[in-house]
């Protein structure tokens, strides 16, 4: 791909994401939804979320292994427990119709989960989580994927790149969020490093004979670790087992059993967790919170967690996407 | 301390650790909370939350900084969340009290949430989320301390070690179990590693003019860094959010701030999450999960989270403890 761009609107940035799922049997409702999730992306700078995920989308329309079409159905199993069937489709509707929910049972009883089943997700964490947040409550969330990552003392994969994200919520001020992969390393970060020949740090993964090495190109054909070790491997997990048989879904192992193959997003299962720090605490504590905050941020290096993407969402401009990759979503369209 | 040891059977570890408590003023029902909790520590191996604790417990009670006599209160806040009042007590008392209701909430609505105020924690996580994992469901847990480790990027501590554990059930067999500080080493080992002239690896901590340094002095004089980099030290900063603001409680620094430096536990909070995969699920995940972990555990070099305190258990026979704590502890009585 040629590293030559071309400056889009956030508004075209929609409408060709949208064009394309829907020439390619999405309905307006989950067109829009998926449209929303790349744009948001694009707009915040996380742009491995952005348009570069339509051609994957659109194959697994073309292959009809995910219905475009899809309308997700929420049951309310206990007060605090609701359970969404994505019905085959993508996450973004899924979040669309249960996350609505989820945040009036935790207002009302101070925590509530949502088990996500049959859901093809395909992007960050983090618009999950900071939407929680906006309404006052913190949240958190995984999901699996298919195997890439050995469990740590291991050399062969067994764990998705499996993110978590977190969001605390700040009355009148951007969230704390952060949305990271257990996976010491994303996959394409290290095929960047194998094709750039960088070498990357030693951890964070094995080459195809088990052997740590810091050669990308190695990795690239053995490999990722877990970040941090066996403290990260546990992590990594834990969120196999919230993503998997906590909601009702597969681990990342069954989830690429039963994929096709066609390059799109496989089925799985995901958790979000929202909870009152306000009925929790029985006080308001932001005040409280502030003051930490600023101490935090004193310190010389430290930074926010999400304060990069949302700085970037300050800008309404045009955003620069690859030339390439716009002309190859155009031809989809 | 010298290295020598003396066998003492489990009986007999809770007996000398109630004695010191009671002596010390504490009622029988917390002196045996702690008692348990200490012996408990001693079965599983986990020996520097034995009795290696009781000078410190002692210490907390003889300034008054503790109540030994303190009557934990539990407040049905909602159907779903509990909170605690330890009314400045120990804190395994408090989880007696607290954690049957948790349970019996997260049986019956799939989730449920336990904050716990005013309460000194002295010990290993695991025993809460283990109590939680034999009534069929997953438990979570966090708690933070005073500040030992700097935020990444950062060269002054303002995180605890801050520990979380996990725990998932398996029905008819042991728990998976994992409790880990967010901190890169305990503090007790580099200071362990400094006595004896160890190296430690590169991105433990800081001296104390903010250098990395495998040198155990020179970081036993500086900071502690989290586990696993940035992304470690996110997890750190989510912990510090779900065990003081969440729950109504302090951050670390606050912690240290209002203590009376006499050697024994500060006063915080702790947060503990319970959920049912059943609930959540809608159905029996637990053949499927037995196969993931035949998986995992096949996989040459990776262990089972808990599973060396399991195997620990089993051995009804005397532990060897130190003598020169022994002689200290029986001092005490």
């Amino acid at each position: 791909m040629t590293s030559k761009t071309i400056d889009i609107d956030l508004d075209e940035i929609f409408s060709l994401a949208k064009a394309a799922l829907i020439k390619h049997g999405a309905n307006e409702e989950n067109a829009e939804a998926v449209a929303n999730t790349v744009t948001n992306a694009e707009r915040d700078g996380s742009i491995s979320h952005g348009l570069f995920r339509i051609p994957g989308y659109i194959k697994a329309l073309q292959s009809k292994k995910v219905d475009g079409c899809a309308k997700p159905e929420i049951e309310e199993v206990t007060p605090v427990i609701l359970r969404c069937d994505a019905k085959n489709g993508f996450a973004p509707l899924a979040h669309q119709y249960g996350i609505k929910k989820l945040i009036e049972a935790a207002q009302k009883f101070g925590i509530a989960g949502l088990a996500i089943q049959r859901c093809h997700h395909f992007a960050a964490l983090w618009p999950e989580v900071e939407k929680i947040s906006e309404h006052g409550l913190v949240g958190l969330t995984s999901v699996s994927y298919t195997p890439a990552v050995a469990p740590a003392g291991g050399t062969s994969a067994l764990f998705g790149t499996n993110p978590m994200a977190f969001a605390w919520p700040r009355p009148g001020k951007n969230p704390i969020v952060f949305d990271m992969a257990t996976a010491s390393m994303a996959k394409g970060e290290i095929q960047i490093a194998a094709r750039d020949g960088h070498a990357v740090p030693l951890g964070t993964g094995l080459s195809s004979s088990g052997e740590l090495t810091t050669d990308a190109a190695e990795i690239d054909k053995g490999v990722l670790l877990p970040f941090g070790g066996h403290k990260g491997s546990v992590i990594a997990l834990m969120i196999e087992l919230l993503s998997g048989p906590l909601v009702g879904e597969t681990f990342s192992y069954e989830s690429k059993e039963r994929d096709n193959g066609d390059g799109g997003p496989v089925q799985g299962g995901q958790f979000i967790l929202a909870m009152s720090p306000k009925i929790l605490s029985g006080k308001d504590t932001s005040d409280q919170t502030e003051q930490f905050l600023k101490k935090y941020n004193d310190i010389d290096g430290v930074r926010i967690p999400g304060a990069r993407r949302h700085t970037n969402r300050k800008d309404t401009g045009p955003r620069k996407v690859n030339l390439e990759l716009i002309n190859t979503i155009k031809k989809l369209t």
